[in-house]
């Protein structure tokens, strides 16, 4: 059983089969094909207003191009301190905007809010020479805690970050898991709450390798063609992403595949700290992501039987992080579940829950 | 018909199998899956010496990766005038080298050769610190121009190039052309030849968007993994670029591919030059590329039937270049060959072949 | 009174008539005059060591250089989070690294310590490709905060570096004024405490413009002529900024700049503290720069009065910083002190010494 | 005697002593000092139009930063392929503008042409993402072959660029000496003629280490102080930069270094010229360089007296290249000119006029 990630698992059938059902006759290379043509349609659509979308392979790609048209390479980009584009991409975002300077915020839950960026941007120093100068802000929805920003708390960043002229990045690897936690639309999270670019993530939510950068602010998108040739991430067999992205939204695929791994956590979770009063959550579970302290010798007693995870921060962190997908199962929880009680009960057989 | 280019077909029936057939349980992502751990063995026993293997996902990105470890920022890299590289990736070695500079030599047929490689090095001025420093040299095989450089054409650069410390690179998007028009082995025209670092291409010849960068010389390779994860090119759910390698090598589907191409580019280029003296080869056809000069009306009228090619280099330009693939018939071939003559006898009807 | 920086005032005398005195004749360029090319000797004869130098004219220049050849674009500068290389050159660490990331440390007084290092490289991820690699550690001697780095803090900071595969860099703008406060040699506090390269500056202590990268760690200096050249930072005129190094050292012109100008910050520091219990210094002073916070109208008042200043991080901040320089008199000082003393009997008579 | 370069010499007396002169009381750094605050005007009335100015101390510098400004990472920059930001700075181009491409024109006598110009801009495909876009060109006014565009040459390569979209940057590292030989005005060979930027030439002509970059086309200069500092560009002793450019201009002291260094080269031309039919020049003499074929021995024998100068093109070359200065004497050209017709006589006296 792996909670390593929800990359772990392999294709959504759905995306599987529309991959196989697209492979036949020929199709104009680089995205002039008529699939990839109708994409800007289709998101369009899904997101209630015109919009430009472009498909790229992997969600650093995703990130990464769109912070290089939203900043200058003498730009300050700010962040939550364990943001992905921070943290976990070998400085992508320094790469592709030529050495912008990304500035981290804290934050509680994994989230920025909008009193610390505004007092940052107050402290910047906006025209003077000497410093880096404000460009853009950037959120994870949902976060790399695995919590969700509500639509007042993107309102509110956005008011911040506009009022003094920088744009909004929203870097949604989960951005399905968000907006099934939050019920909305997706226009709502985004752009009528003031989102400018969205890396829209299906990787991790079902598509072999697809994501899409869609600029609800349009005017930003100009470059962005050079600068994903420039990168290499403009696929000549471009049909083969579109589709994927295609089959994604489709009958709603994304939403559903995200509402089974949002359940599947909030069971875990749920099932989890049942348990015992000392398996404690770090953060609300809002999306597919569980950060939850357990003893060590339940995590060694795990690790030994093969359920796969990680230590959260650290080698010898008692935080783990669980992670379910699209295909995590009812039994994968309860297998999970059993053996935490199991271990639990061995080690600290007086905080155990009858 | 679509002759424009070997990326406007689809995938290989044997790749997108290996595809579906992969697509179950999990895999631990960014390559440390089985599947990528053992693809080291398996292009080491291909090239028959021990290589260190990258899978990417574009041609560009294996290219600009593969120099981007082979040259410093203040480095040259000498490199054909028409070369993909210099031409055709919007500047990407220039991006993923942070300012190299790309310096052009001639050549007929799409080939560098040593002695002009040899004298621009030696007007370089090495160690002169106004000048960039020579580091690399790029050539394609099979060339821009559908020609193949033989083994003692690679030697003899390699020679010129590892005599003064610059290290040699080769793009390979149609590698498998070159191979089996060469009919040697994939060692003879690589490392054996002295080839540093080889982009190894399988996207043209029938993956959906796999390429393997292999490193002959692995000390070159040490900051490679860096380098790719900080461009957006490592993939997540990286076995799915994997597998495509492992079908495409698996009972030499690479070469039948390649070796189908290449046969129908040739039957091609005869029939079209038999029809009429005035239908002339720009080059030696070697790989699965023809560029054929053809009188205005001929190719205004084709593209009005529905044949696809492109005119090359520029706009009014005689000449077209047509590409076949591994999925090219005889059917396509002979519909192009009649409906050519059928225009040649229009307009010239004095020059047509009986 | 100008307390604004060291960089306010102009040219040391000295320096000044070194400047004309080389003017006649004629010199080879780009650093091929005798002048430079007897700097290497001259800077090993002052740090008791061999060393390759190479003068620049700014201290961006010098920093942003030495830290090029010491991080791969994938690596990570440790620095202290209010250190000039991260605040005030505008990213230029970035600009010439290709995109290195800055990673910033907390430390009182403006000084890292090498627990806070060790723990923060301890959770970089060494060897683990979504991180940027740790390559570098930056600290400024004399400190952003006016203070000086002991021998035994750099030695500790230097080893744990050292002992992770870090190279460990010193922004010396301010080196001579610590040297003068330890009272050591250039050696002790450098080479012999673990530091690799030096950016040696002049400008702040009576060059025009003129700083030295120093290597101590030779083997980083391979690539250093390329870099300075490519980024516009090698002088035609070379010798003008050689001479202006020559002259700085030559007779202990360097140091006795920097006593004079560090006294005149120990006495004023003395003098204001002594006005009031109310005017308190929010670091030691250990060199040429006082960090004071005072009532707003005393502020107030002696910018009206036409003192300069700066106000410090932000501009309704009651802390100001006041610098003294190597041409600093008793009578600037008595002027601010008497100044000070007015305006605080004015607004908070019962507060200030009779 | 020395004819490498006329950046072998040193300082203009004038420029010197403005320097001297300046160097009293204390100035804001950083470029706010009232010397360089008065530099736009005093810019702006030298050319007859509202300019921008920003003074550097290299042409490197000046060159990569204007140009920096000028293109996209992804964008194309035409030049002579002999061009001192092609051959000369080490890649600076590509380094400050993150990888844009120079793309090198032939031409006659180290000028560019319109109809090469336009005919490479029709071949580079704009719009079409697989290649770099045409952004600007750059010419060299004089010449790196000491040759001087004339007003309509100018004019013309700015209406090919300009109907193009491209922009158009002059490398004036001697423009005094093009000006003089024009008789024209800045005016009329710079925003008249259709040039955008300039760099503006000082240290080869009586400059200790100062450039000016000045844009006609204010537009593009909005990010220039960023990548200034950024560039460690940003002298915090800026006046002392200012004050050189100031005493460049008074008086005149420009046009009449730049005559005198253009005499010196022409009487050096016809002198040598008329010695004998064999000592040919290579291009017309119109600013203040000589390219002149010798005789092997001749060289050999001058090079061998401690005349300084340069082989051009490579180490066996015959061609020389002989540089004068503001400070070139009569009594120098004749030393030169006396010891090549000895050495002449010496070898072919058949050949020496009587």
């Amino acid at each position: 059983m792996n909670f390593c990630s929800d990359n772990v698992v392999g294709v959504s059938p759905e995306i599987m089969a529309a991959l196989v059902e697209c492979n036949h006759g020929v199709a104009m290379p680089y995205g002039n094909d008529d699939r990839t043509l109708y994409l800007n349609n289709l998101f369009s659509e899904l997101f209630e207003t015109e919009v430009l979308v472009f498909p790229v392979a992997t969600g650093t790609a995703a990130n990464a191009l769109a912070l290089s048209v939203m900043s200058e390479p003498y730009g300050a980009i700010y962040c939550h301190h364990q943001s992905h584009i921070h943290c976990d991409e070998c400085g992508a975002p320094e790469f592709f905007t030529s050495g912008a300077k990304l500035l981290t915020l804290q934050g509680e839950n994994g989230k920025i809010n909008p009193k610390d960026l505004a007092s940052a941007i107050a402290r910047a120093g906006i025209g003077v020479v000497h410093h880096v100068q404000p460009a853009a802000v950037s959120l994870s929805q949902a976060s790399e805690a695995g919590t969700v920003y509500s639509i007042q708390e993107v309102e509110q960043i956005a008011q911040v970050a506009h009022s003094r002229g920088l744009t909004l990045h929203m870097d949604g690897a989960r951005f399905a898991n968000a907006v099934v936690t939050l019920g909305c639309t997706p226009a709502d999270i985004t752009w009528r709450a003031g989102v400018d670019v969205l890396s829209f993530g299906a990787t991790k939510n079902g598509a072999m390798a697809a994501e899409a950068v869609v600029f609800f602010n349009r005017d930003l998108a100009h470059s962005f063609s050079y600068r994903r040739k420039r990168s290499g991430h403009l696929f000549s067999k471009m049909q083969f992403l579109s589709v994927q992205l295609e089959a994604y939204i489709r009958n709603d695929l994304w939403l559903r595949n995200a509402a089974r791994a949002n359940q599947m956590a909030k069971d875990l979770a749920a099932k989890l700290t049942a348990l015992s009063k000392i398996m404690t959550l770090c953060h609300p579970v809002e999306a597919n992501e569980i950060f939850v302290q357990m003893p060590e010798q339940v995590i060694v007693n795990l690790l030994a039987d093969g359920f796969k995870f990680y230590r959260w921060d650290g080698e010898d962190s008692k935080t783990v992080r669980l992670v379910t997908a699209f295909s995590t199962t009812e039994e994968d929880i309860a297998a999970l579940v059993d053996a935490a009680r199991k271990y639990l009960q061995k080690c600290q057989p007086e905080n155990v829950a009858g």
